[in-house]
């Protein structure tokens, strides 16, 4: 299901010989219309990946046929040959398709620096545009590189469907975006409606999750639209069912983080913005040595606080409260309730940092830092 | 030797149970003059200990009769309680040595949040009182926490001399100053003097070195002089050798670093300004995924320039060169020599980043992220 739950859309996803393993890694999802807008979000990273540069040419006028997406190479920093290999990639697909190039967005994911096989992903193009179909479980494989599973979700709004899939395990703190991420929908919505729900959807669910506080260059959430189910939703609504989906699938990306032990949920309240709240979260979830108290088990809070400190967030340090799982380990500055009775042996932390200057919130959604994180980057290259 | 290698220093470190292996965990220098003139540089942190608290009021004018640092607790988050122990400490030495409280630094190391037991305290603060001497070697393994080995350095100037000791392994991204650093020297020269060569020193020494990213609420780095040399140096001279002081220590620091098994200098050159090339550093310094394909001896070369991507510091990611190790792997953005040339088993790690834009560079100092991080930092709280 994923990208062919809603009407309109079909999909493929082919071994082209990308992956040394053999895998599944060129995913392909048309969009057979009748409307054929599109809205997308890109890494704010500066150094960009060639098939992020071309993408943002193309969504510029709203106006999407296909995307192509492929694991295996990330084409980022492979110069003037790597761009050629995005552009020809795109050709293929208008090709078979019998679209404008001009219309296909790119994605791809893998090592930074080498060069993808050209030879390789044309023919991969090729056996994808033969398999189009209800496939979007083979495209939501074709994406994974570190993901131990794919990622998924639908949503029914009223009348219509949103439905998506996204790639990510490691590498995952995404300014505006996150890796890679497709959504379509059966709405009748036209692009600009699209790039704004697009943006309010992603501002509270990628934009907040901060796993290893690693911006990568290759991050694209795309939305596609294709208006077969006639129905003209509301804004808002529309808005609300995308927001669910986004969330949803940032929650999987967290829970298959890269040798996660734990999928913690930093809640921040009374700050006196959004953007504080924001700040204080990212904060706490970039530090690493919190994050290794979370991987030991240990109710370390002063790292909490540590962290706060850095921010240019209003707060007073001694009137900051902080519990874990329930437990209010700090507050007002001081010691509270003893260590020992958090329990931090499930998955799922909650931290709760009251800040008490203003009515603010936000939560930030992070991983812990652990051994297998270590080793799977540092024994592998991705 | 250390903080007594200048003439009118004496110092102790004595066991006064703070630490549960009952090692040294005390300290004491004292200026014997004829001078008392002092500088400190703290934490930019804003949650700050009580120790920092306090010594921000004590160096207010320049004045320092005394330092008294304890490991074993960082009395921070601790309330009123806490700042109570604090006063008390910095009144117990102004009594044992006949001079005002109000002209004694305090610093405090070890767990965020647990009171200090100011019993042991005291009666470890008239045990240091009483064995006073020609002990710098004691009081720098009496800062200890998680070092495995104490810090010192000496250098000399025409005529006068400067040590110090340094304790810190982990929350080691000191702003303006790193965890608890002490200097003396018998040079002859008013607060002001010190002051600016301080915060001159520091600048491009502590604050050039991120092993962990994590900023801590303790940092403070004290500047004594006694001036029992009788000889006033120049001010140049005397920034000269402070500065070569700092940077031993700050090296001695890197080394020691909790878990590292690779000491990294990223040297940036070719930026528009020293802050440009400070936040390229410091960028890469803290990216998880590069620190750990150090460990793994993975030149990968990508993560650096995603992190560099991240920052607003002027470059074009297609006019980037990247060498590790003497090995240029990137040039204009695109792969140069391959990465099997780059050998990185090597304890020492040279990274070269040439932005290709400007004049300016700087160098930061950091660490590989390990395996026993993460076990150190998860199995104990500290």
């Amino acid at each position: 299901m994923s990208v062919t739950a809603a009407k309109g859309f079909e999909a493929a996803g082919v071994a082209a010989g990308l992956k040394s393993s053999g895998g599944l890694d060129l995913a392909l999802v048309v969009n057979r219309g009748p409307l054929s807008a599109a809205a997308a979000v890109f890494t704010s990273n500066r150094a960009k990946a060639n098939p992020i540069i071309w993408s943002q040419q193309v969504i510029a006028d709203g106006e999407v046929s296909a995307i192509v997406l492929n694991s295996g190479g990330a084409n980022c920093f492979t110069g003037p040959q790597g761009f050629q290999v995005t552009h020809s990639t795109a050709e293929a697909v208008a090709e078979a398709l019998g679209v404008s190039a001009g219309d296909v967005l790119v994605c791809s994911t893998g090592l930074i620096g080498d060069q993808l096989p050209l030879d390789k992903v044309l023919a991969g193009v090729a056996s994808a545009a033969a398999a189009l179909g209800d496939r979007g479980e083979d495209a939501s494989l074709a994406i994974m590189t570190t993901d131990s599973k794919p990622k998924r979700s639908v949503r029914e709004g009223t009348g219509y469907t949103v439905g998506g899939m996204a790639k990510g395990a490691g590498m995952l703190a995404p300014g505006l975006a996150t890796m890679l991420v497709v959504i379509t929908t059966d709405a009748d919505l036209p692009s600009a409606v699209l790039d704004s729900a697009l943006r309010a959807a992603t501002r509270v669910s990628f934009d907040r999750l901060d796993s290893d506080g690693c911006m990568s260059t290759n991050d694209q959430v795309s939305l596609l639209a294709s208006g077969a189910s006639g129905v003209v939703p509301s804004v808002d609504e529309f808005t609300a069912v995308l927001t669910a989906v986004c969330l949803d699938l940032a929650e999987q990306l967290q829970g298959d983080a890269e040798g996660a032990s734990h999928d913690i949920r930093i809640e921040v309240t009374g700050a006196a913005s959004e953007d504080d709240a924001v700040e204080v979260g990212r904060s706490v979830a970039r530090n690493n040595l919190f994050k290794a108290a979370v991987f030991g088990n240990d109710p370390n809070w002063g790292r909490v606080l540590a962290a706060i400190g850095t921010t240019s967030a209003e707060f007073d340090p001694y009137d900051v409260d902080v519990s874990m799982n329930g437990v209010r380990v700090c507050h007002a500055g001081a010691p509270d309730r003893p260590r020992s009775d958090v329990d931090l042996s499930p998955r799922r932390v909650d931290v709760h940092i009251a800040l008490n200057v203003g009515q603010a919130a936000a939560t930030i959604l992070t991983n812990d830092l652990t051994h297998d994180y270590v080793h799977e980057n540092s024994a592998y290259s991705s």
